[in-house]
């Protein structure tokens, strides 16, 4: 008997999408059979030469997504090439009325935020017309901050509060990932970026907003703060060279308050030098569950894993935009 | 505008029925239609009385589920009436025929193990058959030795080894389980009931089965060693009173072996006195996962909340016996 395999599109060719395609390669009931990325200076080149290996793939990378589609059968894209609904939604329109399934790792496509819900509503539209389900997921958000502690929540009579707290440790990461937390930064010029909206991390409200949604909290207050976590020492990555009283990173609380007591916390510090980093889930409920896993779920290959682990359960589903909590959990796809 | 109840029908008094029938009382969503147990001496009785509650509910618990099923409209059942798929294969039948779906506790039902796949076959077929969705869970199997772990390898571009150990505090649960992992007895009868196959955890094999299947490990051997755990100090309960020497309870472990390697191990320890229970998951792979519940996800508040909380999952799903990664994981369905 001779399996079809499932034939994967890679959108984006930044690190993410470099190692989301890395790991398709390694699946024996998966190929890649088109990809696309918006750099003019990619566009012909074969696939192999630019995920770094020694021969061609017969995959040339291309700027026209359309022309592709038109021509190429896929069962899904995975698309690692934006974190804003409003920057991508180009690109989403253009992948669904080409008909393929979607696996995103925009970090707002994962659960729409009140102000997001117009896209939404239009990009879930799309969707069920062109009947191809559209999912955002990943490890935060997508795992670690909203469908590992709502998982927990399964074995729960009632819950009364969501804690959760993820320490990264941010020097061994991409460095957009170093970039995008400040590095480097004075703390004077990070403020300055926050007041502008600039810093902070993508996707902490959707994790808040689906745990609260899924709960049936209702929240008189939401809050989100964003400060910068302070190097106290000398502190040295591939990219960055701190001094102390630079910024080593980021911590990016987000709140929900009924009553004037937080019923849900989602603590995120991404920072270069810590030393234990962890990510942690306490549920106050019936029964308390308290759960943490040493070291964290972090890493660009757990993000990429979770993406290409999705595939079969978004090709699967209904149509329509989706969040991870209406599709079974995905699990390691061997080959 | 009035949302229509799910309306569910216990199936089974025990211990865990009682508290899923008490846990369903408290959702505004739900509401307990009928009731049925297979002992006579219930058979009448409302079953307010039966659930300590201090007023009647007007729902009369009856032995005649086959009547019960042709009168009475109902979305599910849950059942709580046994844990091997023999003995209960004819009250399944009879439920699947009256047209319910079921989210049952039956250890065996979980997932079908090589000596029960025929008559998981059967009850697939019939529930096809019917249009009903059949579904086996709980705390474990269910949650912790096996959808769980599974659900961490999510975030896994490739799982190599799964480790489970889960460390329960049988002193303070119900009286049949403090019975089944054979506390008060002597080592000699414990293994005299070992030979005679009556000892044991039922389900840790269907966990073994499930995690091996999805991961695509192939294993060359499984192995099930069980052990009495002896009480080293007087110790009490509710219960028993045990002398040092006395059985306080049980190890089941199950190991999947490849290459001689261990690659799969569910270490289950079950026994009065566990001064520090907890569960853990270790996963080696691409990244290592490493998670702890301290305290354990134990008792049966959880198991009677998981079985609720998945409720709504299997009423949604297509026909047919399922297991619980085809489903969307439960999370807490607050009223």
């Amino acid at each position: 008997m001779t399996v079809k395999k499932i034939r994967v599109i890679q959108y984006g060719l930044g690190p993410i999408g470099i190692a989301t395609a890395n790991l398709i390669l390694t699946k024996s009931d998966m190929e890649i059979v088109g990809a696309v990325d918006i750099a003019k200076e990619l566009a012909g080149k074969d696939l192999g030469e630019i995920l770094g290996r020694p021969e061609p793939l017969g995959v040339r990378v291309t700027d026209n997504a359309e022309l592709l589609f038109s021509k190429v059968k896929a069962d899904a894209v995975i698309h690692t090439a934006g974190s804003r609904l409003k920057r991508i939604f180009g690109q989403l329109e253009e992948i669904i009325r080409g008909g393929k399934n979607i696996v995103s790792s925009a970090e707002e496509l994962f659960y729409p935020s009140p102000e997001n819900a117009e896209l939404a509503a239009k990009i879930h539209q799309l969707a069920l017309e062109a009947g191809v389900t559209v999912l955002g997921t990943g490890v935060n958000p997508g795992f670690v901050m909203d469908a590992l502690p709502l998982t927990l929540t399964g074995v729960c009579q009632e819950v009364r509060e969501v804690h959760v707290e993820r320490i990264v440790d941010a020097g061994a990461r991409r460095y957009p990932l170093q970039r995008k937390i400040g590095a480097g930064m004075t703390p004077e010029l990070f403020q300055e970026k926050i007041a502008g909206k600039v810093m902070g991390h993508v996707g902490l409200m959707e994790s808040l907003y689906l745990v609260a949604d899924r709960l049936r909290f209702s929240l008189d207050e939401v809050r989100e703060t964003i400060d910068p976590m302070i190097a106290e020492k000398p502190l040295k990555t591939v990219y960055f060279d701190l001094q102390p009283g630079d910024v080593a990173g980021i911590r990016h609380v987000a709140e929900g308050l009924r009553e004037g007591r937080k019923i849900v916390t989602l603590d995120l510090r991404m920072y270069i030098g810590a030393e234990a980093p962890y990510d942690s889930v306490r549920i106050v409920g019936t029964p308390d569950i308290s759960l943490r896993i040493d070291g964290g779920v972090a890493g660009d290959q757990a993000t990429a894993a979770i993406l290409v682990n999705s595939i079969p359960a978004a090709i699967a589903a209904t149509p329509g935009l989706k969040t991870v909590t209406d599709l079974p959990a995905p699990y390691c796809r061997q080959s």
